[in-house]
């Protein structure tokens, strides 16, 4: 994809938004690494998924931050691509490893019976694999036919891993009672509303044509993304860690109870 | 070797996946670490080496990485040689201290009887250092008749090695019932599966020519050399991290039980 010219205002929001990206995931993994102490054994699994997750994340805004410095030349007031690729592929990289770490953290959050614990997480992870792997072709095809096929053929195992999530959150707040079922509908919200924005974003080409994604266009997905992935990361995480921290209170549960030594760290 | 000419799709994707191994490697480092604590004293062994060497292979992915940036320049819409050499060495400097270590983990995880734990480990690695030496010798070498005869040398070692894991993790799984054999059945799957690509990968430029390696044949090899070596590190640090979990739970272990000092870390 060819990149289009930037005015100043327009490469400086990208710049500030990868910046900002990177400052929330690095800061998330601060806060969850430190967090993990805070709560019982059960959901510090959940708390290291959420540390990995964001670090993850963190390295490859950086990379793309890199990959955007490097796409673009200040010229007489305006930038230019070099020529240098922008590297979007980072972001299917990065989802190859966040999305079956972030499927496999809300499963370990639900407390699910052991029996079906297993099953559905290697399920879940490999619906995700084939998601993304197709994902990435159609999106490097460059041709919007072929993007079009992938594009429908990754919507399958996407449109399945929402709704086994979906099902699964609604039995559990089905479970609960009070702060823990509220937090739990609200994650099936923040689920819809975040992961909704990456299938849009994908077909923005193939509905509107190549061309509409001019100068405002790239500026609209970059900008999408990076909020999308700092909800669906950082937001997400701290969801997740609000609602072991609710479960604990309403079990009666404190982080030094269950293993004193550990918890001192 | 001369370095072919790439399209920007064929250069992409060994960068992304060069970029994925950074990530994995770097990821499966916090995560050994973090889950020390998750172990009781006589597993944490097994969980430093994993640490270890997931640490290791992501320098030298760093190193892989930079080196192929290098290698590459963007000449008129494709990737055109620079005359820099593409280092594949470091793969060879990681897995001399990668591959003990892994061989390792996996006896430490084992739970040998004190007398033959130590004689086998040492075998192991004595074979290891000679089967990589000898790779070593003939990847260098740019002669097909030399590589063969270095490559059937370094064979002899590598059999003997997988031969010792087999059946010692044969003779484990015979010991034990349940999850943790079903465990240990897998990791001998895993094994296979992950270590019979490295010679396969070898013996290309012998059984095919070298000219066999064209462009298809460089991205086949770094794209297969990158998931083996996930497989191989980050893949098995998780199983040999879930036996030791599952023993644990066998045997009514809890992490904080065993050493509390430690676990206080």
């Amino acid at each position: 994809m060819e990149l289009p010219t930037l005015t100043l205002g327009q490469y400086s929001l990208v710049y500030n938004m990868l910046s900002l990206a990177i400052a929330a995931m690095v800061a998330s993994f601060a806060f969850f690494t430190m967090a993990r102490s805070q709560v019982s054994a059960r959901f510090r699994p959940a708390l290291v998924m959420s540390s990995l997750v964001v670090g993850i994340a963190g390295y490859h805004y950086f990379r793309i931050f890199e990959s955007w410095g490097h796409a673009y030349a200040l010229q007489n007031g305006a930038y230019v691509p070099t020529g240098m690729p922008f590297n979007d592929g980072y972001r299917y990289v990065d989802w190859l490893l966040t999305v079956p770490l972030l499927v496999a953290e809300l499963v370990a959050v639900l407390q699910l019976p052991k029996a079906v614990r297993g099953s559905i997480t290697a399920r879940l992870i490999i619906a995700t694999v084939l998601m993304l792997v197709a994902g990435y072709v159609g999106e490097v095809s460059g041709d919007m036919g072929t993007r079009n096929i992938w594009g429908i053929i990754s919507s399958v195992p996407f449109a399945y891993i929402l709704y086994v999530l979906f099902v699964e959150l609604k039995r559990a707040a089905e479970r609960e009672t009070g702060d823990v079922k509220y937090k739990l509908l609200m994650t099936q919200l923040l689920l819809i509303g975040t992961w909704g924005f990456y299938p849009i974003t994908y077909g923005i080409p193939v509905w509107f044509g190549a061309d509409f994604l001019g100068a405002t266009g790239i500026v609209a997905v970059q900008v999408g993304y990076s909020i999308a992935d700092i909800a669906a990361k950082c937001g997400y995480g701290l969801m997740i860690y609000s609602i072991a921290r609710t479960k604990m209170e309403a079990d009666g549960e404190v982080a030094a109870n269950t293993a004193a030594p550990v918890a001192a760290e």
